[in-house]
């Protein structure tokens, strides 16, 4: 008898058939005696569809229009979802953004969420009723309708499990749980049976794109325990929980390979090392919101040293261009890029305790004549930049490396 | 300088490209000096395609979720055309039902109007935007999304009309006014330059179906002046106005001819002649849901009377059902119906003061040896329900019996 709040991602609810399956399934749910809130997107194809038009029309539409418009998209799936549960005799009501209501800060097409007015949700429960509540969707002090940026709909259920204090926050998508890492890439990749928030984090950011970022911080902050599974094949799928200390986790030195493919890096050489001068460099790469992902500064040598970036593929001329303008301004010498690079990293929050994790990578690295280019490091990760065409080999090499293989399991 | 409200049509927004044009037309009277409201509609197409998706899933969906789901066909209009008036540097901002607020009774997908809070639109106004309205949805009192049924976007805005104390409400579709009768039927209908509300609602009702009557009542009842005009051809439309006193309009016997094709009748044979029998006879056809519109009963010989009524042909074997049980009830002979029919009628305030009028209808029709099988008239209108197959005859010799032909009048 618990109180889960489950959110349907857009393939979930992608046609009258699929909506009718997750209906099923929430239908299974109230069978066995629990609560249940629903956050929905947009059928799969609809936010680009409705975004096309806009396009049509303008190349810049104006935000609170914009709101307005994809926020439709979400509304239509409540409401058919509510549909299929009333026909499964399940009472369900469907709640826009505004109805709940959650309330958003007034940041169009990247609304933060403020509050949320559980009092309407409450009631439904209480006469048994499904929940269902438009994901991705808010509503600002002056009523204008707010979206919380693609992917938001999950934010939105961990959002609604925080102000429920529910259970389980579940996440429903198209894969059954987090990875060692991608199984395209390595065959022997296993499903993780729990993952903590933290490399969760680290494995989002880096590649394994299960979950938006902001939801995992929202759900580590609020200590919501998040699972994802699928919304096709029943199972367990994978929990993110809050490290506990001498929890099973700590056993796990590293818990899985995350990696992108689509970077570039660009590098000022010959900064004047001063105080002030990486800011210089950087302000106006963010001015042009271009996202930065890793940034390296080595120490300086005859008082001048390299900045080197990586940037997503896409953007790195219109970065560079910006810097050959900066690089004149702090007298530094030179402007650089390679765009045919990748990154790799292990994740796992057991290395802070386990010396030896960044030698066995790079030995493994090594030992396939893999040449790293650069190396960033966090608590619970280390990221090395290598050229794009040794990616593949190095995820296997690092997952078999690391005895993450599901042979390799099997055996111990 | 005026302050129009404007209503456009599903067909009038039906593409990206039409919602161009009315956005061009709009800026047109913005440069005007006028202030414009706009209430828009579906883009055509749209709430059929979300009907068929709930259809998919339910024959009888829940009229709160149904509500839910084709309200966010008006909602992606206000958006695109926000954004369409925008690019021409028209500043623009759209309101949903609930965000204006519509606050309307909570009958679900027949909502009708209870007040307008025009404080934010009185707001944009001054600041020299154009507002543009989600038509034919509103918001109950608890915050449901409500609407107003096929059609109701007329009706938003004549209500926003009222309630702003426009000018004038421009209702844009596709065609270019009222006109003396259907010009596919007779080739010298003419456009009607005025029209009294009461005349356009015995043409609306009769088939002549421009606008919702609904609508016309409306703006009969605030004395709302409307105009019907075509979003696509420019032009003046055709004015329906309160009648006044000593008006040109009263020169005109007959402003137009109105049929309805899809008619059948069906007839009650000797009902007892004692009161309450109509009543008795009647209610379980309202109780079904069916829609009646002539009713004839003549004075009764031996005790016994005929009651006679039409209802649109798909519900005439329902009708007819129900009243063979209420026949054997209040003792009535028999039923009988005829699938077969339409009705013709003239409509105009002028004939109120004009003798004579009847029988140039009737004498005109017995020159093309057409039957009348039924007879009905109010204080400005005369219809008649004839076999079928003389329903465009009909029309044709009428039209030209009361100098509707666009030749006649150049001659006169």
């Amino acid at each position: 008898m618990g109180l889960y709040v489950q959110k349907y991602g857009g393939t979930s609810v992608g046609s009258v058939e699929r909506i009718e399956a997750v209906a099923e399934k929430i239908a299974g749910f109230k069978a066995n005696g629990h609560d249940v809130v629903v956050a929905v997107s947009a059928m799969s194809g609809e936010t680009n569809r409705l975004l096309g038009l806009a396009g049509e029309i303008s190349e810049q539409p104006a935000p609170r229009e914009l709101d307005v418009l994809v926020s439709t998209g979400e509304q239509v799936t409540i409401a058919l979802l509510c549909m299929a549960l009333h026909k499964r005799g399940v009472e369900a009501r469907s709640y826009t953004g505004n109805q709940v209501k959650i309330l958003t800060d007034s940041a169009h097409t990247k609304a933060r969420i403020r509050n949320i007015d559980i009092e309407n949700m409450r009631g439904d429960l209480e006469q048994g009723r499904v929940v269902v509540v438009a994901g991705f969707q808010g509503v600002d002090e002056d009523g204008n309708i707010t979206t919380l940026g693609r992917g938001g709909s999950d934010t939105t259920g961990v959002a609604l499990a925080a102000a429920l204090g529910a259970d389980e926050c579940q996440i429903y998508t198209d894969v059954d749980g987090v990875y060692t890492t991608d199984p395209r890439v390595v065959e022997g990749a296993r499903r993780l049976e729990k993952i903590t928030f933290e490399e969760m984090l680290e494995m989002a950011g880096q590649g394994s794109k299960v979950l938006q970022i902001r939801s995992v911080e929202f759900a580590g902050k609020y200590k919501v325990p998040l699972r994802v599974l699928s919304s096709f094949v029943d199972g367990p799928g994978t929990l993110i929980t809050l490290e506990e200390e001498g929890s099973a986790m700590e056993q796990v030195v590293v818990s899985g390979i995350a990696f992108n493919r689509d970077e570039a890096k660009v590098t000022v050489l010959g900064v004047p090392d001063t105080p002030g001068a990486a800011a210089k460099i950087l302000a106006p790469i963010g001015s042009a919101n271009i996202e930065v992902d890793v940034i390296v500064q080595n120490i300086s040598a005859d008082n001048t040293t390299d900045l080197t970036f990586t940037v997503h593929r896409n953007e790195v001329e219109k970065a560079k261009s910006i810097l050959e303008t900066v690089a004149k301004e702090v007298g530094a010498r030179e402007v650089i890029s390679d765009s045919k690079v990748a990154k790799v990293s292990i994740v796992g929050v057991g290395m802070r305790s386990h010396a030896g994790v960044a030698s066995t990578m790079f030995e493994a690295l090594a030992n396939d004549n893999i040449n790293i280019q650069m190396i960033t490091t966090s608590e619970i990760k280390i990221a090395v930049i290598i050229e794009e065409r040794y990616l593949e080999l190095a995820v296997r090499a690092l997952h078999s490396a690391f005895g993450l293989d599901a042979d390799t399991v099997t055996e111990d």
